[in-house]
Parts: C-alpha cells; sequence; structure tokens
C-alpha cells in the first residue's frame, strides 16, 4: 500500500465518498476508488469554480466538465446531486439498474449535466480538446470588442489509463500547438491501474511529456489539500495562451482504511465491513443516501449559477443590441442548433449546378465540390483532416486553418485519426459547429471507436473517407479497404454512404448534414466515376437505394451495386440485354437509410423476382441480406494487391463478363 | 522552402536517390522524398554497421531493421538491391505492378528482407519495440554464461506521422519502461507531412517526449552529415539500457534541386525535367536502374553477412555441445518454428481432462484453465493483457512478468490495446515465440489495424476478447459489443471463435495455437455457460460448426447459435419439441473455419430444412449468409444498455419464448 497523503476528511467531501461507497454497494457492482480519491479535487473545482447552473444545463456559455476516467461514475453522479442538478437520490440508489438516469458509464442523453460518455479511456480528455477548440472557434468569430459571449473553461478529470491511451497523445499534442489555454486536465495520480501498482509498465514523467507539448504543467500538487488544489487552479486560470496539466497526487480508494492505495477498492465493492469502517474513519455518521442538510447547504449552486446565467443574460441582451445580426446567428447555431433559413435554397441550388454540369469526376472531387458550395451558406461547417487535405479534398476555397493564434473553419489534425475524430465528438456535443472529418478509408480503423462514441451519443459528424477501395492502385493492401464498408455499416446508427456520382455525392453529403440524430460516412472514390443519375430524382437517391435503371419487360435478375460499381452494374445489363437476358439495376448508396424506408417501397425496389446479384468492390457476407442464399454477389473476399486500379478491377472480378457469367449461372 | 542543411552528395548515396526517383517516376506513383532525405542515414546504417546476411534473410540472429515510414519503400528495395539480397533491378523497374517483389508499401512475405509490413503510421515503430521485446526474453532465456546467442539489434526509420500516432506514444512509452535497449530508432526529421510545413499541427518537442519515456535521445544530428550519423549511432550502441532516439535533421526530397524540402516530393513522381536536374545537382550521371560496378563493390554486404553468420554458427554450434537441450528447443522454436514434439499428447491431455471435469464456467474462466496447462508444455506462449489481466483471465501460474532487468513469459501491456496489438505482431514475425494479446472484445476497436495487420502478414497471433456482449451487463453500452464479432469476422484471414463452453473454448485454444498463418480471435464470456458438448467429438468441434442436437425425427427448423446463447438454443429446441415442433441445435464457434469445410459438410450441418434461425447476442445482417432471407435472426442491432445481464437477455428477446415465437412465425 502506498498512501501518499492522506486527506483531512470533511462532511463535504465525505458526502460524495459515502454516496460513491454506499451506491456502488447497493449495484453490487461499480468503481469507488477513483471518486473516494479525488473527492477533493472535485470539492475544489465543482463548489468553487466551474461556472454552471445546475437548473440549466444547456447554457451555451457554460463551463463543460468532462470525467475522462469514466468508470468513477459515482463522482460525477454524486457532484450533480450535491450541486442541484435534477438527479435525485432515488437516481442514485437506482445506480447501473435498467434505464436509470445513472448508468455504470456516464452517458450523453441519460443525465441532466452529462457533457458526453465516457469510459473508453483517452476518449474523455480528447473530447475535451474538441470542446476548447469549439470554444476558441466560436469566441474568435462572435465575440466583439467590449462584448464577451463566449468564454468559458473546460476542465477533465483523467487518469492513468486515460495517460497510457495513445489518443491520449494525439489529442494533447494537438491542444498544445492550438495553445487552448481554457482547457484545464487534473490528472488523479494516484500510481494504480487495474493490474496494480502502474510502476511495471507505466513510467513516464507525464509532466515532462506534457511540456513537451507545450502545456502549461503544475507538479507535485497534494490532490487531497483542498488548498493546494485551489491554489493550483488559480495559477492554471492565469495562463491562457496554453492548455494546463494539475498533476495531483492522490491516494485511490482514500477513506477506505483498509482497502486505500491499492487497486482493490478500484472496480469493485468495498463490502460491509469496509464500508462501515470507512464511516468511522472519514467520520461520516449518517445512513445510506443521507446527506445533512448543512453539507447540502454548503454544496448547492443553484443560487450562484442562476446568477451567473443571469450576468450572462444581461451581457447577451447587450450584444443583441450593438449586433443583432450575430446574436441572431448565434441563437441559431449555438442555442438552437437549426440550419440557416435559406438551407432548402442553398441545397437546391446545389445539386442543381451538380446536375447541369453532369461532371465524370471522382466521388472525392464531387465531395470537395459539395464542401466549397455549402461553406458559404452553412457557416458552422467545420473541417479537418488528418494531413491528408490534398488526397481527401476537404480543403475548400472558403477553408480557413484554425491556429494558435486565430479562428477559422478547418483543423489540420495532423496524423491523427483517432484524435480528430474524437476531438470533433468534443466539437458536435458543445454546440455551435458541424464538424467534418477526413481520412483515407482503411484507416477508419485507428478511429473506430471514435465512430462508435459518436453514433453512440447521437452526435452529427461528418466523416469523409476517401480511396475506398481496391481503386486506390499502387499503394497495395495496406491501404486497400475490403472489409471496411460493410463493417462500419452495422455499427448502430452510423449512416454508411457510398455514391456512385457527384449528384450522389451531393445528395449524401446533404442527407448527413440534415441529420441531426447521428454521424454519417462518405465512402468516396480516388477514381473518376461517370455520371449515371440523370434521370432519377434527389428524392429517390435520398431513400438509400432506388431503382435505377428498369427491365426491358419483367426482369429475371437485379443487379444491386454501389459506388464505382454501379456503372459496371449498367454495363453488365447492356451486356446482358445483348444475351436476350433481362436486367435490372438498383443503386444502392447507403444501405443504412434505405432500410429505414417503408417494407413496399423496399419490396419494391429490390424487385419481385427472386435471383438478385449485388455488386460491390468490398467484402461480400454483408449483402447476402439482400441477395439472401439464392442469389450471388461479385465482391472481394480477400486483401488487395498493390498495382494500378485496372489491373485490380480485372484480377477480382469486377468486369462486365464476370457479372454477366455469374448471371447466366444464377439463372441456369 | 526550409532547406536546413544539404549533404556531400557522393556516389553511394546517389544509388539510393537516382533508383528511388527513377523507380516512382517509371510506376508514375509513390514516394520519392523519403528515400531521398534518408539516404545518408541509410547508408551509414546500412553498409556499416547492419548485421545481417544478404544470402540469408532468415539468419536467426540477423539485426532486424524496419522502415517505420513504409511509404519510402524505394529506400529499403534500393538497400536490399545494393546490399545483395534477392532483389534485382528488374524487380525496382517492376515498382508497383502486380505480383512484383517491390510492391508499394513493403509487404511482409514479398520480398526477402522486409521484416514487417508498414505503411499504416506508427505501426512499424510498434513492431520494432516487439522485435525487440523479444530478442530480450529469449536472450534472457536461451543464452548462458560465456554463451551469448542471442544478441541483436533493432533499428527503426521513422518520420513526423508515426510520431503523431497515438500508438507511437503506446509503443515508445512501453520500451521505456522495459529499457529495451537494443532498440535503436531513426527520427527523420524534415518538418514536412503531406499537408505541408508541420508547425500548424506537430510542434512537440520530440527530444523531451522521449526522455520523458526514459529513453537515450541523441538530438541535433544533422542527417545528412555521414560522420555525425555515424557517431550517434556508435553512441546509440554503448547505451544498452534504454532504447535510443536518434534525432536527425533532413531536408525531404534531398538532392531534387527546385523540389527539395517542400511537400512536393512527398508523394509523388518528381517528374523528367526535375529528375534531370536533380542528376546532375547530386552529379550522377549514369542513366536509370543503371549502377557502376565500383558502386556496387562498395555496397555488397554478401562477403561480410556471410562472414557474421559464420562467426555465429560457430558459436551456435560451441552452444549446442555445452547445452543440446537449450540448442535443439532454439532451433525448433527459433529457426524452425515448431510445436513441441509432444504437442499432441498435451492437447488430448488437457481436452480429456476437460470434458472430464464438465465445469459449469465462463469462457474466460476456461480459457485462464487453457493457458495454464499450455504454458507448461509450449513455452513459446508469450502472454499479456492491456491492464485487464485480472478480468480477460490471462495470467496463471506459470506466467512471469517481464520487467525492466529479467525477461518472462507475459507482458504487462498497460492500457495500450493498439500498442500491445502490434508489438506482438513484432514478437510473432520476430520468431520464437507465441504471442496472446487481451482486452475486452468492444476495445478491439482501438486494436483494429493491428488485428488486420497481422491478418494481412499471416502472423500467428491469439487474441483473448473476454467481456463479449451485453452479458457483462453494468457497464453499459461503452463496453457492451455489437458490431464487434460480425466485423472480426470479415477481416480476411483472421479466424474469430466464441466458444459456448468450456470444451469448445479448448478446441478453439488449440486450433489457435496449431494456425500457422494467421491470426485468431477468442471471443469469450464474462459470465458462467453450462457444459453442452457432453457427446461431441473434439473433431466435429474444430470444424467450426456442427449438429449439437439433432431433431427428433425430421427437422423443421434449424437453430444455429454460438458462444453464450447455444444453451439458449437447446431449452428453444426443447420448448418447441413441447408444442410438436421438431428442431435441430447447430453450435457454430467459428464460421470462418466452417467456410473452409466441404460442401458437403456444411450444407449436412446447416440441415436440408430451409428454415433456419440464427441466434447470438450481436448484429444480425451477418447471418443471413447461412438463414437467407427465409430464415430468421434473433440477434441485436442497437447499442446496448446499462444493467444486470439477466434484464438485458430479456430486454433484447434472448428469450426461450422469443425464439420460440420466432419459429412459430416462421414456420406458419
Amino acid at each position: 500500500m502506498s498512501v501518499s497523503t492522506l486527506p483531512k476528511f470533511s462532511p463535504l467531501t465525505g458526502a460524495i465518498r459515502a454516496l460513491a461507497m454506499d451506491a456502488v454497494q447497493q449495484a453490487n457492482s461499480g468503481h469507488p476508488g477513483a471518486p473516494m480519491g479525488m473527492a477533493e479535487i472535485a470539492e475544489v473545482l465543482w463548489r468553487r469554480h466551474l461556472r454552471h447552473n445546475p437548473a440549466n444545463p444547456e447554457w451555451a456559455d457554460r463551463d463543460r466538465f468532462v470525467l475522462s476516467n469514466g468508470h468513477g461514475s459515482m463522482l460525477i453522479y454524486s457532484l450533480l446531486h450535491l450541486t442541484g442538478y435534477d438527479v435525485s437520490i432515488a437516481d442514485l440508489k437506482n445506480f447501473r439498474q435498467l434505464h436509470a438516469k445513472t448508468p455504470g458509464h456516464p452517458e450523453y442523453g441519460y443525465t441532466p449535466g452529462i457533457e458526453t460518455t465516457t469510459g473508453p479511456l483517452g476518449q474523455g480528455i480528447t473530447n475535451a480538446v474538441g470542446f476548447a477548440l469549439a470554444e476558441k472557434v466560436l469566441a474568435a468569430e462572435f465575440n466583439k470588442p467590449g462584448h464577451t459571449i463566449v468564454d468559458h473553461n473546460t476542465y477533465v478529470f483523467l487518469g492513468d489509463g486515460c495517460l497510457m491511451e495513445g489518443v491520449s497523445h494525439e489529442a494533447c499534442s494537438l491542444a498544445g500547438t492550438l495553445g487552448l489555454g481554457k482547457l484545464i486536465a487534473f490528472w488523479d495520480d494516484n500510481r494504480i491501474s487495474i493490474d496494480g501498482h502502474v510502476e511495471g509498465w507505466f513510467t513516464d514523467h507525464t509532466p515532462g511529456r506534457f511540456e513537451s507539448y507545450g502545456w502549461h504543467v503544475i507538479a507535485n500538487v497534494d490532490g487531497h489539500d483542498a488548498e493546494a488544489v485551489e491554489q493550483a487552479l488559480l495559477a492554471a486560470k492565469a495562463v491562457t495562451d496554453k492548455p494546463s496539466l494539475i498533476c495531483c497526487k492522490t491516494t485511490i480508494g482514500a477513506g477506505a482504511p483498509n482497502k486505500q492505495g491499492s487497486h482493490d477498492c478500484h472496480g469493485a465493492p468495498l463490502g460491509k465491513d469496509e464500508i462501515a469502517a470507512a464511516r468511522e474513519y472519514i467520520g461520516w455518521e449518517h445512513a445510506p443516501f443521507e446527506i445533512p442538510a448543512d453539507v447540502y447547504a454548503a454544496w448547492d449552486r443553484k443560487a450562484d449559477g442562476a446568477a451567473a446565467e443571469g450576468d450572462w443574460n444581461t451581457r447577451f441582451a447587450a450584444y443583441r443590441a450593438a449586433f443583432p445580426a450575430e446574436a441572431a446567428e448565434f441563437e441559431r447555431r449555438v442555442i438552437n442548433g437549426k440550419l440557416p433559413a435559406n438551407w432548402e435554397a442553398t441545397k437546391a441550388a446545389y445539386v442543381g449546378a451538380c446536375r447541369e454540369k453532369a461532371e465524370n469526376i471522382a466521388t472525392r472531387k464531387a465531395s470537395q465540390n459539395a464542401i466549397a458550395a455549402l461553406v458559404p451558406a452553412v457557416p458552422e461547417i467545420f473541417g479537418g483532416s488528418a494531413d491528408l487535405a490534398g488526397s481527401n479534398l476537404t480543403f475548400v476555397k472558403g477553408s480557413k486553418g484554425v491556429t494558435r493564434t486565430e479562428g477559422g473553419n478547418y483543423c489540420y489534425y495532423g496524423v491523427r485519426e483517432f484524435g480528430m475524430t474524437a476531438i470533433a465528438n468534443g466539437i458536435a456535443l458543445h454546440g455551435g459547429l458541424l464538424p467534418y472529418t477526413a481520412t483515407f478509408l482503411v484507416f477508419s480503423d485507428y478511429a473506430r471507436n471514435g465512430i462508435r462514441m459518436a453514433a453512440l451519443m447521437k452526435q452529427r459528424q461528418i466523416m469523409v473517407y476517401t480511396h475506398d477501395s481496391i481503386g486506390l492502385g499502387e499503394d497495395g493492401p495496406t491501404h486497400q479497404p475490403v472489409e471496411h464498408i460493410p463493417s462500419l455499416r452495422i455499427i448502430p446508427n452510423l449512416d454508411v454512404w457510398r455514391p456512385a456520382d457527384a449528384t450522389e455525392t451531393a445528395i449524401a453529403w446533404i442527407s448527413a448534414v440534415e441529420r441531426s440524430d447521428g454521424p454519417s460516412v462518405l465512402a468516396l472514390s480516388r477514381q473518376n466515376l461517370p455520371t449515371v443519375t440523370q434521370k432519377i430524382a434527389d428524392a429517390d437517391i435520398a431513400k438509400g437505394g432506388y431503382v435505377l435503371s428498369e427491365a426491358d419487360g419483367e426482369a429475371q435478375v437485379t443487379l444491386i451495386a454501389t459506388g464505382s460499381e454501379v456503372k459496371l452494374a449498367l454495363d453488365a445489363q447492356a451486356a446482358l440485354a445483348g444475351e436476350g437476358i433481362k436486367a435490372r439495376v438498383v443503386s444502392m448508396p447507403c444501405t443504412n437509410v434505405f432500410d429505414r424506408q417503408s417494407a413496399d417501397y423496399k419490396a419494391a425496389v429490390l424487385g419481385g423476382c427472386k435471383k438478385r446479384i449485388a455488386i460491390e468492390a468490398a467484402h461480400s457476407d454483408f449483402w447476402r441480406k439482400y441477395v439472401g442464399l439464392h442469389g450471388a454477389v461479385v465482391g472481394i473476399d480477400r486483401f488487395g494487391e498493390s498495382a494500378p486500379a485496372g489491373q485490380l478491377f480485372e484480377l477480382f472480378g469486377f468486369t462486365v463478363a464476370n457479372v454477366v457469367s455469374t448471371a447466366k449461372a444464377l439463372l441456369s
């Protein structure tokens, strides 16, 4: 046991410790160690500094708080309860029960005051970088001399686990480069992770690491000494051109006399005996879930919060008087999260222009055209790429990169796919900005859990993933996605678009912008694709799947294709017609959206005929849900090769001849 | 253009520059910048220090070299050609062409002398940590006083991109903790990434960062000054208790007079005019792909290599004389990569014991029992977990953690899922060890591209992924895999097992150990599962899918289940029988292995009856490949919830009643 320091136990922190250990015990599951170890830090931040209004968790200029070590969820639930949010003792008693407001890890949307879902380590601090970046960008855009309406801090608690995860490197490195001075992180330096004392696997000199990122580091703070924490926090707030890391030495589970300082109290209930001993040890005489009135009174932030928001409302009224247009824009974007009033006209104009040009271009290029058209009309669009702007085609004439000293509408994320994605989740959660991110489709692997978190939190992030198949050619199998499109389609609440031409790309972009309850992936080609949708209504494309070309008479076979394989399906249809076989072609740019259409519509598109062939340069298994066991799939179930793209499509059977012979075999 | 220094151009480096720019030009695709910028560093390392034998790329005690910035593949192809490997001028002319020995990125297995596949940034340096860790472990195990048979360095080239990727943090942090002194990395500090000059997105003080990891850092080396590089390398080799980072300031594309120092030469051919200008600038008068004899002679390492290996052979003969058993073991494991002679007996004994006990335990516990049984008999098994030893149950009585000063057969990887997986790829590639790794199944997301790389490189890594469904309960949706099992099954060349009981778990472990051409995932339950395989032969389980329980008479419906849902299928079969409906039950622990069985076997298992119901607590789409459009799937196509597991299985329809009603609906 390595108890470095122990707190002066007070009733204020006693309330946190008691609620945490009692709720975990009642649930017979959970993590008491972090809440008990961080109680003093939490008291200083939440009771003395955090600018928030428990009665209105949506107040636009509130400070943001992220519990990156999300397993310590009883810490934040206790804080929300004690400071006056709509989280009751009954909710705390219901910890980790079905449909409770207090799930095992903090879940965005379940509990007032929870800013982001945490638990997957490293992503909380990364979301927090996104919050701070959004604040910086919106402050640069909306604040005016004498009128500061965007001015809030982002606070994070994080543990050793977050610091070990690679994504913390990506996010904190970029935060240093961008000088996100309103980001303040508290490291719970308790030297314990699940496997035990971290000396055997984690010996970073963390202050040095963060100094190398350009952070303001406050080392050697006694995390159980409230005054020391207070002084460190004041010092952190005083430095506004660098993010701050406050390194707090703590004892995990502090207050549990026999288990503190050991991983035994990390992730399991303390047990009745230890809880009784802890009650005595910390001088907490109250029954489980009972908090005396004076402790409640000392914790209550409702009056302060109302005053803080009231002050901001007064200042915003003055802003509105001086800058009515900017104030209206702020209300639309940041407070109400609505698209611009001229959105319908914007999208109609863009799709119209796109159809008129009917260019034969790569869908990545079509995506760039869409971005260029949408950015001026939808200023909340905030772009970026993981060091592939020129390949993903994500930077447009209206793009301006954020720098250390200036705002903008584009982030050069560097080679940081996971960090980018989780930062963009923070940006989306903050409000006021609509982030798109970009990399090669194959490297969506690096970001995969961040994609999942966007879907789980129902956040609008548009993921521009180019080089979507073997069609990228010479870079070879490490760069050629095979399993990625189908494996993304099955992440719940994620829409995956693979458009066939510029118009389908435009509709995909519009659908992704309009979708307010989840993220969208756009899987785009490196190579040029011909226009195929001249005769198709926008509304049909927007359904995710539609009949692109009917057969001349009753069809014998339906060819279903996506993206670069749609033109192949059309060519195969023509070749089959030459051999007297009637085929129809379905374009299916987004199976997820298609699946949400009516049963009648879906049946009509898929066709009455039972013989179906799916054609997609990706793993074939997925398509059995549409073609069944009696259909066929022209797909690719192995890794690709390094060679010019044309040769690869030939090698893997994406040819008219192969589709024709597949159809004949199916019909014979 | 920020050309900090320029080399004294010599014919030795001229050969590299010319081959790189000419091959990229011929392919009309590729990356000349890194090979031209690192030519001097490469000359010092490969011509003067690297201990290798071009005639035998498999020599067990060779130094390992990893090009972590794999897009610079023409650098290593040039080096392999010039030093005498079986890589010809014809191969170089064939750069990036179908089935060439010289694919776009270095691919393990395609080219003699390529130790690992690189291109996905950050993973090369991480593989290299694995190589160095394997060397340390094997040296500790096999070297004897006076007999050093394992003693080689691992060298890495890496660029800014690798340093930005989070996985480099995970790997380099752990390398510092473990004191991997034979790992020497050269940072190509050219300040350029694809988006341009890195100042806007990458301002880490990298020497400080690596010092905080406990590395020996040699800063401010002029990467174009061969003597400076030589001195730095000597200094790095002299420090044996810490990994070394040599920070080399270079000019990207050095030698291309108009493009050097700019991202214009990073990833595109220089063009004929610039190549002509470069020839003049660097004083290289030879035609494309022509190297003068004296340059070849100066580069040739065949004689040195033969001598070095010959010396080692002599020393190994002495070792064999003194330690015949150890030498035989070294030959079996490190040189030949064979399982122990008593393997068949070991596995039979273990499965026999397992069947005899017939314990109702979680499959994660059954996995721990398997590890405990196999480790003593198969000493090359090398374990680890990403800080979840007590949850994944990966640490057994015979496990010994590697420390800074000692070897072992287990690595405490810390909370570093991606780093762990890519380090284990390096361990597998090194030879002599059989790595297993572990985390919660949901966090396979973090490691996903490392899993893919294991599959692409055909490396044996056993991935123990526990907490495989909503059955983990209270930790909630962030920790509950839904899409993971199906999304892993479609990674080419990956076998995914989800065993139903302890015996299926034993067979899965055995199959994974015996599989010499690819990785295996074991998806394991947190909760206890009853024994269901009492009457089933080992050989049937090993086929990946088999009839667990026939119907009493001709079946009307086949129930196909995996893992924790197999018992549910059996219970549903009994309930259906009670209602006069004849059902048969198929257990399908590994669809990938099942798919490789004969068509007759598969048809027999799936059953003649057309009505099939798949039952698995995971996304349902995947199962359409077995049940078709006329079957049904009891799955889960949304995110989970935080609640006790029993309530969740009920909520999501994993109940006898729901399976029975699904069957009735299907049959009506």
